[in-house]
């Protein structure tokens, strides 16, 4: 049984409770907020059960004075953070990163079994620790130190981020013109499925791509939104560079 | 029975086709390519059947062209173009659009019925023989005037196009950081799924909606891409515009 308290009452926090709570083997003992975080002189205190690893599942502004709190536990101390170092610990604990990459929100049922978990620690031992852990509710463990996870966290911003802003901008044109939404639907669903069968560079299509200057002035000159404008033309060029000018 | 030829032999085509073939009620009578183009002339020859529709899936430049092939017939006459105009049918025949709003490419195999059918015709008469073929292969149909197509096909354009793109940027930060692009499939799934439960303006999640302007910063510092360092920032400020400095 791998004993488990978790520091944090956010979306993080909230969905691996519900995993670790579903998942056979591990216990969570406590869910800590900023008000009631455990006094650290009292560990070992006959009676009180200690978790083998404390997951600080707080915002990445406040990771490091949160976790200052547990500098003195003798048990694992890991963030869940995709950007910031496991150097944010406090530097004699025993430190870790616990980095679930997905977009996470309480009102979502995700299925965390396919939830990739990316793991960080300081020792072969840790990193046993956390990956036992991992494996009982994600099917999608990897290793991955901090340097590398920045640059995933920076790639899950455009394929995430981005891409949803992307949505947003499709449903402002349809909200304009009286269009449901929901007529985009399906094509968003495929672009997204699409990426499982073939890279996306490969799976490029749009009057960039083609050169298509006759279509690429007629949606400029549609749009109505200065910045989305500037968009429609940074993104086309960026599409053009991606595969030269000889398409 | 409705009878229906097709002009073209690009993804299109080859997709009608396929989901025409496996509907009931409709025959396929021809696939016909620019080398062998009906003579108009020998329309109603006894013994040789007609189409009740010519849908021409050809390049949207190509559609004027090749559509004028058809200036005498007697027979609907439709393109499959988000982009194109009616107008841009011969004057004199009985016009119309059928336009399929999803990215369609050879390989992949959708299901048609999900496919979302756009429809244009110039009397209510047209736009009925439009809508039972139609509904026969697909459960999504609407009538859409071409305006509107036009504004629905840029709406496409950011939510498949330049979603895709963001896709394509997001697999080369984890290509240049040895990082398997796998790893974001279930991130890009969920971001796509989310969009059927809740608007995307609701969805956004990120560094630029947060003002966490130190992430911000990391990221460009990471970008060695200028294209992609000018896209960082312009799409974050889009997204920064999009709700406000209060949050």
């Amino acid at each position: 049984m791998i004993k488990v308290s978790l520091v944090g009452t956010g979306n993080v926090s909230h969905i691996l409770k519900s995993a670790m709570d579903a998942a056979q083997g591990i216990d969570v003992l406590e869910v800590y907020n900023r008000g009631n975080l455990p006094h650290m002189e009292s560990e070992g205190t006959i009676g009180k059960s200690q978790p083998d690893i404390y997951i600080i599942a707080v915002n990445d502004d406040a990771i490091p004075f949160v976790s200052q709190q547990f500098k003195e536990t003798k048990k694992m101390v890991v963030h869940t953070s995709g950007n910031v170092s496991i150097e944010a610990l406090p530097k004699n604990v025993r430190r870790g990163v616990f980095y679930p990459l997905q977009t996470i929100s309480k009102s979502c049922t995700i299925d965390f079994k396919e939830v990739p978990l990316c793991l960080e620690a300081e020792n072969e031992d840790d990193l046993e620790v956390l990956r036992n852990l991992a494996l009982l509710i994600s099917d999608h463990v990897y290793q991955v130190p901090s340097e590398k996870r920045k640059q995933m966290h920076l790639a899950a911003v455009f394929a995430n981020n981005f891409t949803n802003h992307m949505y947003h901008v499709g449903s402002e044109i349809c909200r304009a013109n009286d269009i449901p939404f929901a007529i985009l639907h399906p094509l968003i669903q495929e672009t997204a499925r699409k990426v499982v069968d073939m890279p996306p560079k490969e799976a490029q299509t749009g009057p960039a791509i083609r050169h298509d200057s006759k279509t690429m002035e007629e949606h400029l000159s549609l749009l109505k939104n200065e910045k989305y404008r500037a968009l429609y033309t940074l993104l086309s060029e960026s599409i053009q560079d991606t595969y030269g000018k000889e398409l």
